[in-house]
């Protein structure tokens, strides 16, 4: 079970640590790469195939603006690849549409702006298909998550 | 490999094709259900139940408007949703929002605007993950596209 | 005359005491509750046929980002459901359209973004068809905000 | 049981035929008024104060473009004031955004973007709260709708 | 030559400055008013018509959010009425559409967002249509304009 | 009483008409003019000094996408310059934002969308301040406008 | 003097013509690519280095939805790139970002919606810096559309 | 090699420091004129002239909220001219349509939201077609950017 992180900048750790810890929550390896689809393509393209020759099962990339890495990623393998707009102008819906609008053959699986976390979340119920483990530990968060939430809010609040 | 593709009316059936479409394209099963958050929430809900005990492995699922449909599915389930914003008002930037923006936990993998293809193909790469055969004919589908691109285009346009 | 107020966290209490405001300033009895309709949902569902058991008259729903949980509810039962969008993200306009574009049939009636006050003065309006003495503190709360209105700004301001 | 409905020219006609339908399925009651809060504002503040002075329990309006028409309706009643944002420039963004961002005291009860069926069946909700048999009706419509939505769609589809 | 300046909230004072200073540059009698068009409308009304009485020229109103004031205020009069959206929310978005989309026959002269200022500028030339001494002081200070843009920049900046 | 109606094609004559419209029905003169800010701004800059030395009075521009004419007008002369934005794209919000959001001290009176009959309104409006002739029809004009709205709808309709 | 102009399919050429056109009017030579980002990036990385060794000058990319395109070109050359946003959905808003927002030291010259005319005449603006006859025909051009202008609008219209 | 960089106020300063600080790395010599389309509009033309006969290459201008000022330098000139739309109102987008959506035959060369410095970049671009040696200086631009960003994230970071 493996996934990579792959951002263009470090000025993005701190909307892409949702990632890592979603994973870390299911002790889930993952690799964490800066790379950028326009300034380094070349090295972008390459790590992809690293990638793959490893075995990752599966990629998260974040980016803001014109977000083009989630998309690129997705042009050069066949992993799924999962997209976190970041919002960098225009309250990330330049970064969304930039994401989620891919054409026809070539998805990237979007989740919502700057929610990185989601992204390791969705990393893990595409690994859960894979391993019935990881199935089983998911079920448990989503148990520990209702009966978390339930006892957080028992008692209730004033308004 | 069983994947679920459930929409809200017989009128969405257009959109909702492209889904299909893939899914043949890799003999992949799937099941069609037409189901609303709204109006049917506890026969929505027993489905879902029916799908995980059936091992259905990821569902896609297509709304228009306040497009509920994907996030309700993804709160009962640990199985991977898809989903697709479909264009009724607004030009789907409504749909878009309501289904991306979901909150932290409760992901759900979008992609664009009545691109109910690439649902499917997101649903076959999901699948690769734990099907090596599939992975194979994948990896056969890009090289197809690629040569069906380049020859189609081979001999340029007039402008 | 009760009305229930429900919203998905702690953090949104800020944000949800104006429709606590506006009830209490009408002696109206309500209880509030925090539930996810992505989260909890068998207990909202739980949730939401007590409140009717219990002759509810209406309820109150704030909710950010993919803001389902209006709809949610609103699927669950025949009793008004105010929909409040709270803003999460891109200026709240996810959330007012995951609120307000409901399907045919199953309406949410929905206020201003981060309006709760609204939320609750709609709530008054609603009781005070049954309830003829709330009627009647209706139209002097009208009355009151005329005069307070004018006598508040009666001396004019400088420029 | 009287409700009324309200918008400000014979063209919309056909966008405001849901209110009606939904509440000729329930009996009740309803008169169509058109007027302008722009064109007519006298006659209008004297309408209303006739709906007043007839009991009427509440009024749908409807309106496109910058609509002032539910707000200046709900200035001049404390009757629960129901808007429909009526497509008619910018796909109704503009109308949707002037009739749900009321200020503060002043609520009016937004449905969605040419939703008028909405608009009647939210009449519906609030008038039950006061008319037990209506209640009875409302809950009957429901299982009535789960039904038909089921069977209708029993026998699934081709995609 | 008399100028009204309307609109719904002392917290407005500060977006509204800009047409005071605008018309005081000029000579300009002003009165302000605090008036809101769904709290006091029956006391709008009254105040336009007694500047219609006293002879007032041109009206300027600013708001926010679901902005009607300018246009109940145009309802009301003949006298050209100059809107000024003022961002409550979604960066003033919503306060633009709901002043500047007006239907057929009754205007409101739109400015940009938060720029009261140019409300009064654009009510200085409206009245300098009636009064050639103002036209004067018009043409002199767009010749200061430009003499003064001119002398504070010439001596260039460094980037 | 002269106004000026200036636009950039031919092909916005049918756009325009509204605003000749309202002008012929208050008897006010007016001239056409096809000009355009970008491609013929000399030309532009002396039609604007010959109407400024013709006593024009006011000027209406409609513009489409980057619609600069009404502001680069304005940036010429002291006369108020009316705005009408003609949608040419993205449903005309380019151009509505092109010409509403004009800097400090030089303004453009913007219309609605398409709504040139207002631009004409306006003018009349503008011009009534000078002419009291005008003013009378512009009274006349809205007594008529009022008994016509009543009297044509009088009879209600069918929904 | 060699321009490219590459698009992502045959459906674009309709909307890509206008780039062609602008260019055959100043006899510069162009060659046309079909070539997607997603689809054939090998290919396309290829083209760009065929492109650069032939000694073309400039590339023209028009792309639709996530547009990534233009931005991908981008980051293969240090020729300059032209960015046609083509409308295949959200009228155009989704593409227009995607490429406009280019991320820092990697520009896309981007144009109108659409408007692949001017995508060729600034092709034709940047050539003209090198090659002096091309300076001097837009010089002509520039007087030829002026005198065309007018003499075409001489006779004015009726509105 | 000359470029003019004009933008409309002393406060654009921090947001127009790009475009100076990329044509310095490429030696390139620049002058920086404040102007604005609607105050200056004779010197704005005036200078326009001046760059023209003093050879220079390219015109970056930056402006907010109804940006007029590169399509109106762009009129004058049939020099290429850069768009910077800087975010003054609604985060830009107000900048961004007005620039961008210029109509046939005039085009802008249009850069992100406050992205001066890509502005300077694409200068640089347009300019090496022209000269040689800064084609080289670019290219190795390129490499550097490359051998940076790898260099500099080669260590990799903690999520």
């Amino acid at each position: 079970m493996k996934v990579a992180i792959i951002f263009g900048s470090k000025s993005d750790v701190d909307k892409m640590k949702g990632a890592a810890k979603a994973l870390k929550e299911f002790d889930i390896e993952y690799r964490v790469h800066i790379l950028s689809a326009h300034r380094v393509p070349e090295k972008l393209s390459q790590v992809i195939q690293d990638l793959e020759a490893e075995d990752f099962d599966c990629i998260i990339a974040g980016a803001g603006l014109a977000a083009h890495l989630p998309g690129v990623i997705a042009s050069h393998t066949t992993l799924p690849v999962i997209g976190v707009p970041i919002n960098a102008a225009l309250n990330g819906l330049d970064s969304l549409l930039s994401i989620v609008q891919m054409p026809k053959s070539i998805p990237v699986a979007t989740v919502g702006i700057n929610n990185s976390y989601n992204a390791g979340m969705l990393a893990v119920q595409m690994l859960s298909l894979k391993y019935p483990d990881l199935k089983e530990k998911l079920i448990q968060y989503r148990k520990d998550m209702k009966s978390k939430f339930i006892s957080e809010n028992e008692e209730g609040v004033e308004l």
